[in-house]
C-alpha cells in the first residue's frame, strides 16, 4: 500500500516537521501497516497497536540518531522500527534473516538496547544517563514501561537508583491495565486510584481554562511566566505526590496516551528537568482493531490471521493444554497441589485451572522470582505448588530456585513450558538453557517428556511420587507423537530410559524428550544405509538412570546424545561423564546446541541452523562411524 | 555465665508471664550472651545486636510454636535462637556441626524457613500465610526485613503482591539505615524523611495525652470504645498514606524499636487484622556495644576479638584487597573504567575506589539485577564496567547477565568475589555455582586466577584487551600462594595453562585457580610415592585453550582435573567434553564438588568434606592409578 507519510522521508527533521493534522494521519497509517504485517506474518498486536501515538509524539520531541528509547520487553516497537529506517523491510518481520520482532542493537543503529524480558528499560537507561553525564553531554535518555513490567522487581531496584541518582532521564509508565493477562497486586490497584481520581491531564484545555480566568493583566502576566519553564510544567502537569515521588521521582499524569498533541506538549514540558521524571501515560491495547480492543489476552501475540475474521482459535494440541488438563486431574485427587503463575495464566494454560481451583491458584504478577520464593513457603507448609513459568523467564529466578526451594529439598514442582527453540520471538525467548541450569542444582529432579501421554506421567510422578523440588519441561507448540503409541505401558515407567527402536549395536543415541523424533529419523536413516543403531529415550535426565543405561547400551561403544538445550552443563555432558565412570570403552558424543543466539526463524529451521535435526545427526554420525572428521 | 532469665525457662507461655522488668532484664542478658559468643566465635554483631527488643516482643505477642517469623537474609536470628531452645548449643555458633548462623528449618522446628540471601522474607510468609488460610488456621505470620533488603526487587514483587492478596500477615520493616554499608537509593531517603517528619509513636504516651484531653466523660466513653480495636489502632499507629499504603498494605509506624513494651503493644494492636500490616520500626545497629554503634560497617560480621579493644583491621593481604589494588591502578589509565556495586562497596573492596574516583562509581542497593542490567546501558555506551558482586549473590543476576550483556556481546566485566568454599557462614553463602552458570552464557570469557598477581594480570587481560563480557572469580581470605613466584612473567600469559610442575607422565592434574595448592601438594606426595605427575594450573577456563592443553598432555593418558565448584556444568565437565573431541585416548576423572549444602567449618575443612583437598585427591588418584575401586 502506498502511504503519504509512511515510508518517505522519516528523518527527525521530517517528523519534526509534521502537522497534527500529518501526525494523525501517520498514526493512521502506522496502525494500517501493523495490522497488514501483523496479520500476515505474526506478532505481537495489541502492544503495538496501543504506542502508535506515543511513538509518533517520541520521535517527534527527541532525535532517534542521538537521543536514546528503550523499550522495556520490546514487542510494542513495531511503530518506532517502521519510523526509524525499517519500513521497507518490515514484511521480513519475524522471518528468518528479517527484522526482530524485537529491538535489536545489531539490527539498527537507532535500536539503544536488545530487549525481549520484562522490566529492564530503567535499568539500562539509567546506565545509558550515566554514561551520558559521564561524557558530558546533553541527549535525552527514555524508557518506555508497561504497569505490567512495572511489577517486576528489577523495575523497582532501578526506581529506587533512579531516584536517588538526580540523573536527567524520563521514564514512560505506558499504563494498559494489561500485561499479556490482566494485571494484578497492590501496583495495578494503586494505578487504577490514581486514574479515577484524577482524570487525565490535557494541556491545551488546562491551559486556556486557566488563561481565561486570569483576565488581561493576568493574561500578560502569565505570559511571561509562561516562559519560565518549572512554573509552565507545574501548571500544566504536576501532581500530588505519589509512590514514585515517595521514591525521589518527579511524577507527572496521567496523560492520554492515545492524544498525539497532549503527548508531546507534556513530553517538551519534563524533557530538560534535570532529574529522572515518570510519565504516566493511559492507553488502551489493540488501539484501532475492535477485536484487539475487546479482548487484548487473545491479540497479545498471534499467528497469521484473516483481518476481517479476527484470530480464531484452533482445537489443536499443545504440550500446554498436556500439562493443564493433567494438572486440574492430579489436582482433583490431591488437594494440596496448588498452581502459581507470573502473568501468564494464559500462556501456560492454567486459565482453565485459575476457574475451577479459584482458591488453589496464585498469580503473582511479572515477578518469577517472588513466585518461587512464596512457593516455598507454601512447600514448607506442605502444600504443592506447581509453579508454571515459559524456560526463558523462570531464568530470573535462578537464585530463588536454589537458595528458597534446593537448599530446603522443598516439593515445589517447575511446570517449564516453552523449553527448547520457541521460533519467531528468536533468541531473547528460546529455551535452551534449562536444563543445564537445573543440572547443577542441589536435589533437583528434571523430566523431559517425549510426548503429552509421557507429560502426563511425568507430571503425574513429580506430584504425587517425588520429594523435593521436580521439574518437568515441555516444548512449545503440538507433539509430534500425537498418532504414535506410547514408549511405555505402565505410568511410574517415566523415569525409566526406554528403547525406541533397535536394529543394532553399531551406534546408540540416546534422545532427550521431544528430540526422540529427530533420532527417530536419524535412526531410521542409518539402518537404510546398512549403519545399524540402537535408540533410546530419556525422560528422567537427573538423577540420571546410569544402571539401566548401562544395560541398554549393552555391546555398544559408539554413543550419540541429542537435546534441544544448551552443551555446556546439558545432559550430554552428564551422560559424558557418567558412563565415563563405569567404564573407559564408552566413546559418547553430545549433540546439543553450541550457540543459544539463534535467531527468529520456524523451530524446524532452528534445530537445522543449530545441527541437531534429524539430518544433520545422522549425517554426523556417519561421519563420525566412518572415521571421518566432522 | 549464669542468667536470671535467659536459659531457663523460655517457654512461649514462661515469656508471655515475664514483666516489662524482666523484659528489659532478658534484653541486657541476651545481648551480653551474643557479645560473648561473637567475640569468641565470629560472626554477625551490629544486626543481631539491633533486634534483641524486637525478638523479646515478638516472643511475648506470638507463640513460636505455632506461628511463624520469617528472618529476611537471617543474619539477626541470634536472639530468636537463643529464645528458642538453642542456648545450652549457643556456643557452638558458626562451628563444625554447631548452630548456624541463620535460621535453618532441620535445626529447629521453630525456625520457619532457611535464609541467608536478602529479600524473600515477605515471599516465604505470603505463602505460609497463603497455606495457612487454605488450611482455615489462625496462626500468625510475621516477616522481619530491614531497609536495605528492602531495596531488593524481590521484596518489592512480594510487597505487591501481598497488597493484594487481603491475607493476614505482619511485615515488620526494620529500618536502622544500614545493610551492610550505609544505604542508598530513593526508598532510604523517602524512608528519612517519614522518620524525620512524624516522631516515634509511643503507645503510652499518646494514649495518656489523649485521654488527659478528653474529661470524665470523654474517658468513660473512649475506654467503650477502646474495646474496639480498629479503632485504638486508628488512634494510635495509623498515620498518613505512604508507598506501602498505595501498594495496598496497611502502615504503621514508625515505633521505637529499642523500647519493648511499645513493640508489644503495636504487635498487639495490628495482629488480628485480616490484611496485610507493615509496621516500621526504628533501630540502630549495634546497640548497646557502642564501637558497633559508632562503626556499624566494621561490626557486620566479624572474627573472633577482644570485646574491650574492639575489632582490630589486620593489614593481611586477601583475594578482595588485591582486586580493588589492581581495579584502582587499571581505571587510572583507563578512563573508561567504571565501578558497580551491589550494597557491598566493603565487602568487595571498592570503598576505596568510590574514594578515589567518586563520579565513577555506582552503588545501586541490595540489587543485583538492576546492577547488571545498568552495567549494560554503560557498556552499550562505551564504558567498561567492573561489576563486584559476591559469587551466591550474583546468582540473582543470572537472567540479566545472559540478556542484558551476554547476548549483546557487551564488555561488562564481572569481578566474583567469594567464589569457592566461604567458611562459616555455610551453604547459603558458598560460591559453588559461578563456573557452572559461566560456562552456559553464550560469549562470556571466564578466569579464575591462582593468587593475587595473576588477578591482576587476569583482571587488566579482561579490562583491556578482552571484548565482550568477562568474569574473574576469586576466593575468600588470602592467597596461599603469598610466597611462592609467578608461574609465568608475561602479564598476558594469564590465558595459557602453565606447567606448575613436571615430576613425568604417570597423570596430569589440570588445577583451576587457586586449587593449585591442593594439587601442588597432591603431586609432590605423589611423587615421593614414585607415582610420577604433571600438574597444570589454568585460569583462563573459557574458552578452554584445548591446543595448549593438548600439547601439554603429551604423552599422559590419565588426566584429574580439580575445582572448587559444583561438578554439574564445571571446569571437569568442559574439559572432560573437550579432550574427547580431541583424542580417544584421555581418559579424563573430574574432581569437583558434589554437593553444594556443605555446612559452615572452615574453608580447609569444607575443601576436606567435598573430597577435593590435597590428600583426598592424592588418594584417590592413587586408587584410580592402581586400577582399585574409588
Amino acid at each position: 500500500m502506498d502511504y503519504k507519510i509512511l515510508g518517505k522521508d522519516t528523518s527527525p527533521e521530517a517528523l519534526k516537521a509534521l502537522t497534527p493534522k500529518d501526525r494523525d494521519e501517520l498514526c493512521l497509517e502506522l496502525r494500517d501497516k501493523i495490522l497488514e504485517t501483523v496479520s500476515q506474518r505474526g506478532g505481537h498486536l495489541g502492544s503495538n497497536l496501543g504506542v502508535v501515538e506515543l511513538t509518533v509524539a517520541l520521535l517527534t520531541v527527541f532525535d532517534y540518531r542521538k537521543d536514546n528509547i528503550v523499550f522495556d520487553v520490546g514487542h510494542q516497537s513495531y511503530s518506532y522500527k517502521l519510523l526509524t529506517g525499517r519500513f521497507d523491510r518490515f514484511d521480513t518481520l519475524r522471518q528468518k534473516g528479517g527484522i526482530s520482532g524485537f529491538p535489536r542493537i545489531n539490527e539498527s543503529p537507532y535500536d539503544s538496547f536488545d530487549t525481549g524480558h520484562s522490566s529492564t528499560s530503567i535499568s539500562a537507561a539509567l546506565g545509558m544517563a550515566r554514561a551520558r553525564d559521564l561524557d558530558k553531554k546533553d541527549n535525552y535518555v527514555v524508557a518506555v514501561i508497561g504497569d505490567g513490567a512495572m511489577t517486576g522487581g528489577l523495575s523497582y531496584e532501578a526506581l529506587n537508583d533512579a531516584g536517588h541518582s538526580k540523573t536527567k532521564m524520563i521514564i514512560i509508565l505506558n499504563d494498559n491495565e494489561m500485561s499479556i493477562d490482566k494485571n494484578v497486586g497492590g501496583f495495578s490497584r494503586y494505578l487504577s486510584g490514581v486514574r479515577i481520581s484524577s482524570g487525565y491531564i490535557s494541556a491545551k484545555h488546562t491551559t486556556e481554562s486557566f488563561l481565561k480566568k486570569l483576565g488581561i493583566v493576568g493574561r500578560f502576566f502569565i505570559k511571561v511566566i509562561l516562559a519560565i519553564k518549572d512554573f509552565l510544567r507545574f501548571i500544566l502537569y504536576r501532581k500530588k505526590p505519589s509512590m514514585f515521588e515517595d521514591l525521589g521521582l518527579n511524577y507527572y499524569g496521567p496523560v492520554d496516551g492515545h492524544n498525539t498533541e497532549d503527548l508531546i506538549k507534556a513530553l517538551e514540558a519534563v524533557k530538560d528537568i534535570n532529574h529522572p521524571v515518570l510519565i504516566h501515560i493511559v492507553t488502551k491495547k489493540g488501539k484501532g482493531y475492535a477485536p484487539a480492543e475487546n479482548n487484548p489476552a487473545d491479540y497479545h501475540g498471534v499467528g497469521p490471521f484473516d483481518l476481517s475474521k479476527g484470530v480464531v482459535k484452533t482445537g489443536k494440541g499443545s504440550y500446554t493444554s498436556a500439562f493443564a488438563g493433567a494438572l486440574m486431574d492430579i489436582a482433583a485427587s490431591n488437594l494440596k497441589v496448588v498452581a502459581v503463575t507470573a502473568a501468564m495464566s494464559q500462556g501456560t494454560g492454567l486459565d482453565s485451572f485459575s476457574m475451577k481451583f479459584p482458591t488453589r491458584f496464585f498469580d503473582c504478577g511479572i515477578a518469577e522470582g517472588h513466585c518461587v520464593t512464596m512457593a516455598g513457603g507454601l512447600a514448607v507448609k506442605g502444600y504443592v505448588p506447581v509453579v508454571a513459568i515459559y524456560s526463558s523467564f523462570l531464568q530470573r529466578a535462578y537464585d530463588e530456585m536454589i537458595t528458597d526451594v534446593c537448599f530446603m529439598n522443598l516439593h515445589v514442582v517447575f511446570a517449564i513450558d516453552r523449553a527448547g527453540f520457541v521460533g519467531p520471538d528468536g533468541h531473547t525467548h528460546h529455551g535452551l538453557i534449562d536444563l543445564s541450569y537445573l543440572n547443577s542444582m542441589v536435589n533437583m529432579t528434571v523430566f523431559a517428556p517425549r510426548d503429552y501421554k509421557d507429560l502426563r506421567n511425568c507430571l503425574d510422578y513429580a506430584i504425587n511420587k517425588c520429594e523435593g523440588p521436580v521439574a518437568v519441561r515441555y516444548p512449545r507448540g503440538s507433539s509430534p507423537f500425537e498418532s504414535a503409541g506410547p514408549l511405555y505401558e505402565n505410568a511410574e515407567d517415566c523415569i525409566k530410559p526406554h528403547i525406541a527402536q533397535d536394529y543394532g549395536t553399531d551406534f546408540a543415541i540416546i534422545s532427550i524428550g521431544k528430540m526422540c523424533s529427530e533420532a527417530d529419523f536419524a535412526t531410521s536413516a542409518l539402518k537404510s544405509k546398512g549403519i545399524k543403531g540402537r535408540h533410546i529415550n530419556l525422560a528422567c535426565v537427573k538423577p540420571l538412570p546410569k544402571k539401566e543405561l548401562d544395560e541398554q547400551l549393552k555391546g555398544i561403544k559408539k554413543v550419540f546424545t541429542l537435546e534441544e538445550g544448551i552443551i555446556s552443563g546439558g545432559v550430554g555432558e552428564a551422560i559424558i561423564r557418567a558412563l565415563g565412570t563405569i567404564s573407559c570403552d564408552y566413546d559418547v558424543t553430545a549433540f546439543a546446541v553450541k550457540d543459544t543466539l539463534i535467531k527468529a526463524s520456524s523451530p524446524e529451521d532452528q534445530l537445522k541452523t543449530a545441527g541437531i535435526d534429524g539430518e544433520s545427526i545422522r549425517d554426523k554420525i556417519e561421519c563420525i562411524l566412518m572415521q571421518k572428521n566432522v
